[in-house]
């Protein structure tokens, strides 16, 4: 039994209004996987990265018990590259540079030890890929998420679309929901996505928490009111990791429980928001994430 | 005992990509006094009308059981009239007319069987009139709450200013709070809000809820998720009005009935949106309400 995260592990270089760093450790499956390993400690990555790399930075995941059979290290080639500035607001955004170096023809090698995968993480990638990875494993794996972003609702709208059907959860945000269903209200938009084959939607609304949609049934689940958001990078990625680490921990996939991981998910990327990249994540204490979860219950009960 | 509500009572004249209504009655006391009907029998109404206003609609608010001994009828004069167009999203409108009519000399008289008012609703108008109302108020209500919007922070916002020193509780939505603080983060624009004179905030954010702040506390409300929002207007007046009207019925100010008077505004307000105006709002069934209200407790409940 283990928890299968894809995406990127790549270079990050980030400006707020709060500073700027040089390179940086980020990518989907670099903070997917801190995140999931804070609940359960059979975590495994597959991803590619060049030998710009940084050995110290490999080890600060493999001390998260995190096993990286599965990420390759390109001889002579570099390592994914993104660069990007937040505006004033930090909803927003400019890309100054991408660079995909060995992304570029990326084939994620599934090792023999990760065939016992039971939940399997898609974090953003090309979604020709994502369905790759899932072609790859031997056993259809018991939960199957999915994260992806307009980008490829842009380029790749049919592989996107056929990778939709495989899976059991899509996470994506509130525009890209309206943009793959061509619905403004989120209640149809949802409608029309889980026909389109995941039994499970998650629409994250950032500061405003995230909407989990399944059969007739709605979760509202709150976002915790920051007053600081010093980076927002990876929030996301943490969250999605956040989510089905959860759920491979306790095990029964229902919407009960799937709330919960929504909770835990989201408490995870209210702490990564607090430093810049995964500076926070690196060395999150049990306590604190019990604390954390404390708050959001206490934000949103009421009694009637 | 009462609970008195001030604001317009007026003519509106809606169109919403669903289709387009002549001159119906609408204005922020109409809306918030029959939302708060549905919880206290002891409503009054302080407005102005010209005698172009519609004696049956008139009876309709008094059907209700309100009192409108406070509601003033100007002789020869028009009332004020609003005409605005919602865009597809139903998030933004151009206002297509605005006429004052009445309300450009509108001076509020307090009847002498309201004097025994103890909750106080401040439904949007001019700061400087909400002001007077307080001040002709014999003795202080126990809970005055005050709406407003961005156009008299724009045109007004000394008096504005000098108003919010004397409420309790403000209701704003999230780019008000933004632009009366000059924060951006809204955990910042609370706090400094909070220092202005009202014990209690609530920031409200259409689809994505509403947020209570209260001294170190918060509490974060779900919006109900609507296939269609058939009609905005009044929304806000009605979650107000509900707001006040369940608080006036508990009868005990405190975090935890605040809480829940949040979720009966709220539930009132998702019926208000479901028709043109006030139609939804004016024949609501006690047992419709319970129901609205569960689905808001389902809709945000989870068990850590």
């Amino acid at each position: 039994m283990s928890l299968v995260v894809i995406g990127t592990v790549a270079f990050d270089a980030i400006e707020t209004p709060f500073g700027k760093t040089d390179k940086i450790v980020g990518g989907a499956a670099t903070y997917a996987s801190l995140a999931a390993s804070y609940f359960y400690d059979k975590t495994k990555i597959v991803a590619v990265v060049g030998d710009d790399f940084h050995k110290e930075d490999i080890e600060d995941i493999k001390n998260h018990g995190i096993d990286v059979e599965g990420l390759q290290i390109k001889k002579g080639e570099k390592s994914f590259f993104w660069a990007g500035k937040y505006h004033n607001d930090m909803n927003s955004r400019d890309t100054l540079a991408t660079e995909l170096n060995v992304l570029a023809d990326f084939d994620p090698i599934i090792p023999e030890s990760y065939q016992d995968c039971e939940y399997l993480m898609l974090g953003n990638l090309t979604p020709q890929i994502q369905k790759t990875v899932i072609e790859r494993m031997h056993k259809r794996p018991k939960l199957i998420v999915m994260d992806t972003m307009n980008f490829w609702m842009d380029i790749a709208m049919d592989d996107l679309l056929e990778t939709v059907k495989l899976v059991d959860v899509l996470t994506i945000n509130d525009a890209e929901a309206r943009q793959l269903s061509g619905e403004y209200s989120l209640v149809k938009a949802a409608q029309k996505i889980l026909e389109m084959g995941p039994k499970y939607l998650i629409i994250k609304k950032g500061e405003h928490g995230a909407l989990l949609f399944h059969e007739d049934q709605i979760f509202s689940a709150p976002a915790l009111p920051l007053a600081e958001v010093f980076d927002p990078t990876g929030a996301g990625d943490t969250f999605a990791g956040g989510f089905i680490g959860y759920l491979a921990k306790v095990g029964t996939i229902n919407f009960s429980n799937m709330k919960n991981a929504i909770i835990f998910g989201s408490a995870l990327a209210s702490f990564c928001v607090e430093k810049f990249g995964t500076e926070r994540l690196k060395d999150l204490k049990q306590d604190e994430i019990s604390e954390r979860v404390k708050q959001f219950v206490s934000l949103s009960s009421f009694v009637i």
